[in-house]
């Protein structure tokens, strides 16, 4: 029997370039040890690397993005030990295994769980494999799903802001029916990968209730009818029955114990409970303890997700998704998002950054985004006369268009390139304002403003929040956040804990209120911020469909 | 006597920081040789470096920029003799001298033309000094001309496009009266730099018709009312009578001949016809054989200023200006520009353009601007998904707003860098063709574009021009435009030649369409065009005002 005091858990945290696995203590959420293992091959979006050697050079077609299970199953036979060596701890201290992964990642498998890419004869064929989140190649698909679901005015496609994604279940499902019809035959389950891993661990197949409901068009119980399916496609009628439907297990619940075969995989006690599967982003909420109604976690990185519980259910516009028990089990989760964010400062300072400014960073031993920060917040609010329009990736919320892009307006021969930086940080603040005004005016409000993520390492952008949003913000005070939510809902499910709410409240890590409204800036940056509004009205509703029309004859004079 | 062959003439360019004059052969034009002058002190924009040593550093007010006078005089007493002894000439072959000047430049003077600053009591102070074109601290001053004039509806607003600037004649003069009036006081004449250094050459103070016009607000024989003066402030009403107005010399008339000391200070014949004065903009007209009604030359530089003569007279928006013989004896000459241009370029070069670019561009042994046109032409027009509005420094023509700003759309995470120079280029491209319509629209067709300035070194940049115009795109064949300009100016006051017309034949350098509209390029341009024309109108027009705003509030937060 374990030692009270030294009972921990792991949380795996499965991204996009590897997976990582802290070693958790149960009692306060203390990271004990961990570990890191890369993927290889990795992402695939050129060549399908992982084929067999006979089968030559197999190239893929433009936004294919392909991965190989055996990747995740490495994380488990490396990562996991190498942590349990880093913490230093006896294994059999161990109560619980939790996981969270990329979403929508999706591994076409026979009946027992076997990847299509396993079976020798499908091995050489890019449908056999795992398509990665960020595989956009059915976007033509996901049309078709959003033309008919208007068009039959389908009761789910509010649920998600009134589109669903390329990336989703259906569209990817779509593709392979269409484009591999051998292998849609052969195809017993369409797996989130979330789920396969955690089949990989306890031998059982249970669909998690959050990739189901935001990836998966399960709303009150149901997924799209087999006659809206057949209208896509003839013989795509019985897909959700035969294909995804499944067992569908709750946040935080066990989904079985370890088996003999990943506890050989891991060093890790067999029979131990293994949690539902789950999402990085949500499993941040509880990681970050925002598990009431109204606070948001804001996971800013390359893009930034949105995720908020609440008790009451409202169709707000351009949300990605609200499902129930989809963050936590009882309440609404609601997910928004922002398609670009650090992707954005990044492409500035890689092409719109002269060489004097990387050389001074490099002379200050900083990296040229706090030299450009600090440059630009030398001055105060509205100085640089400009404002930006923050879709340079397209808008996920409240939008939901990608054909829109990038705009500044207000540049002078005096215009320096840290106020252009500056000014695109600003304008994802505003971004964030726009969803979070979108909730207020949906009838949730959001009280609490909590951000993960790498960006939280920038304090004059955090305090740009708080002035732009007028809310204190929180900081999550892990640097795991995905995988300590993992741990939480590991513990839940080994019963360390009655629910995810308690155990986040003991394991859970927040600083609460770090950066406070500053109001004369706050009223400053209103100003800004109806400016901002103006040109988002104007520019993405409608008014003129410029950016439209440029990508269009982009296309045409490309062709 | 001079031989016929061998008689030349000299044309003096007085711009913003030298003086260059060559020697040009009567019979062709020809060149025989060159010399330049820098000045010293130059522009004087934040001290008064030229007072005396005596009175300590005397600090000049934002927007100011002045020069001292005896800087002109070097370039007689300098570059003249130099130009002579690069030409290896005989002197006594020299039959006249032209010169151009930059406008508005304004010199205070005694009775006899002694500048103000040269009357040592007066030394110190920086009213005294010659008021560069772009010393523009009267800004309050030209909007109270501006205000009375549309409520007065004063007969020659509209000549001005509906508004003076506060780089002319009177807005400089009523600052002068208002803020040191015991110089205003003792000024007995209020002269264009243009015609006093015509003055120091001739002994004669002849007041040209282009500036006059242009600057003097000269229009139909008659200045603005005595009354019109004195309602904008007691006192002023004299104004035009007793210091502006003067005998009005034509353009390539003889304002006189050379003065003994004059011949001393560049070693040319006593006596020689010496030209009317004139402006660098309009003297490149005859240098570029544009001379009859519809030919518009382009004098490209970090601006540009349009001119073109024509038989006919319109009122057309937001020209800077339409004066009967401004241009060519005899038509109406009509000006327009666009206030940011080349130095948009370079702004765009300095602060927007990584390291990496600039290194390559060294490789290569060419400039970054090359290096940027080269990369951004090896895509077809469109492909970037950009357009931009080129009012980074204000809108000269048509809208006359120098609160305007500039504005990029279309940027995404895939945009480089020299995508967004070459939206850029385009968009200064689509700022002509909007000041071409405008004059086709009200009447005077332009037939001919015709480049000047060092922006014609660019042959995609001309190409564009010539696509998005779609017009034939000559080039002036001679380095030194302005200065060609002056020598046809200075040939037809010796006599040489019957008027500009026939000396411009002969003497006047241009390749006639060296660059032609590409039919299909056009076409995808004009779908472009359409788009600058929506976002010109609707953010120069009154639908959207954010960038007076963002004007505003920068200079509020920087108050």
């Amino acid at each position: 029997m374990p030692d009270p005091a030294a009972k921990s858990v792991i949380g795996i945290d499965f991204g996009t370039l590897s997976g990582r696995a802290p070693v958790v203590r149960v009692e306060d959420g203390a990271e004990l040890g961990s570990a890191v293992h890369e993927y290889e091959p990795g992402v695939m979006d050129r060549t399908l690397t992982a084929a067999p050697a006979d089968a030559g050079i197999v190239t893929l077609p433009p936004d294919w993005a392909l991965q190989s299970p055996g990747d995740y199953v490495a994380v488990l036979r490396k990562a996991v030990p190498a942590a349990l060596a880093d913490a230093g701890i006896d294994s059999a201290d161990v109560v619980g295994v939790g996981t969270d992964f990329t979403a929508c990642t999706m591994v076409p498998t026979l009946a027992d769980g076997t990847p299509l890419s396993e079976v020798p004869r499908f091995a050489d064929r890019p449908h056999a494999y795992v398509k990665l989140w960020k595989h956009h190649a059915a976007q033509p698909h996901a049309d078709r799903i959003n033309a008919l679901a208007h068009e039959r005015k389908a009761s789910w496609i509010g649920r998600y802001g009134g589109l669903i994604s390329s990336e989703w279940e259906f569209a990817k499902g779509l593709q392979l029916f269409e484009e591999d019809r051998e292998l849609y035959d052969a195809m017993a389950h369409w797996v989130e990968a979330a789920d396969w891993i955690v089949w990989q661990l306890t031998g059982r197949y249970v669909r998690n209730a959050c990739t189901a409901g935001y990836k998966g068009i399960l709303q009150d119980g149901e997924y799209p009818s087999a006659d809206f399916l057949a209208a896509l496609a003839p013989g795509f009628g019985d897909f959700a029955e035969t294909k995804v439907a499944h067992e569908i297990g709750r946040l935080g619940d066990a989904a079985g114990g370890l088996t003999a075969q990943a506890a050989a995989w891991t060093g890790l006690p067999e029979g131990i409970p293994v949690a539902v599967g789950n999402v990085d982003a949500h499993v941040s909420a509880p990681a970050a303890q925002a598990v009431e109604s109204g606070q948001m976690v804001a996971i800013m990185g390359t893009s930034t997700c949105h995720v908020m519980s609440h008790d009451r259910l409202v169709e707000a516009e351009g949300i990605c998704g609200v499902v129930h028990g989809g963050i936590i089990d009882g309440l609404w989760g609601y997910e928004a998002g922002q398609s670009g964010v650090g992707d954005i400062f990044a492409w500035y300072v890689e092409h719109q950054v002269p060489g004097r400014l990387h050389a001074e960073a490099a002379d200050r031993g900083i990296s040229v985004h706090q030299h450009l920060t600090e440059l630009a917040y030398a001055e105060p609010v509205g100085a640089h006369g400009l404002v930006a329009l923050d879709w340079h990736s397209g808008n996920r919320s409240v939008l939901v268009d990608h054909e829109l892009s990038g705009l500044v307006v207000g540049q002078t021969l005096a215009t320096r390139p840290e106020q252009g930086y500056r000014a695109l940080l600003e304008a994802t603040a505003f971004g964030t304002r726009v969803i979070v005004e979108t909730f207020v005016d949906a009838g949730i409000p959001v009280t609490e403003f909590i951000v993960a993520g790498g960006l939280l390492k920038n304090p004059q952008l955090m305090q740009t929040y708080a002035d732009v949003l007028r809310l204190p913000v929180s900081i999550i005070a892990s640097a795991q956040g995905p995988a300590l939510g993992s741990a939480i809902h590991a513990a839940v499910a080994a019963g360390e804990y009655a629910d995810v709410r308690a155990a986040a409240a003991a394991m859970g890590a927040v600083d609460r209120d770090v950066y406070t409204p500053h109001e004369p800036d706050a009223r400053t940056y209103d100003r800004l911020y109806d400016e901002y509004t103006l040109l988002h009205d104007q520019f993405g509703r409608g008014a003129n469909d410029v950016m439209r029309r440029l990508r269009s004859l982009r296309r045409t004079v490309l062709a």
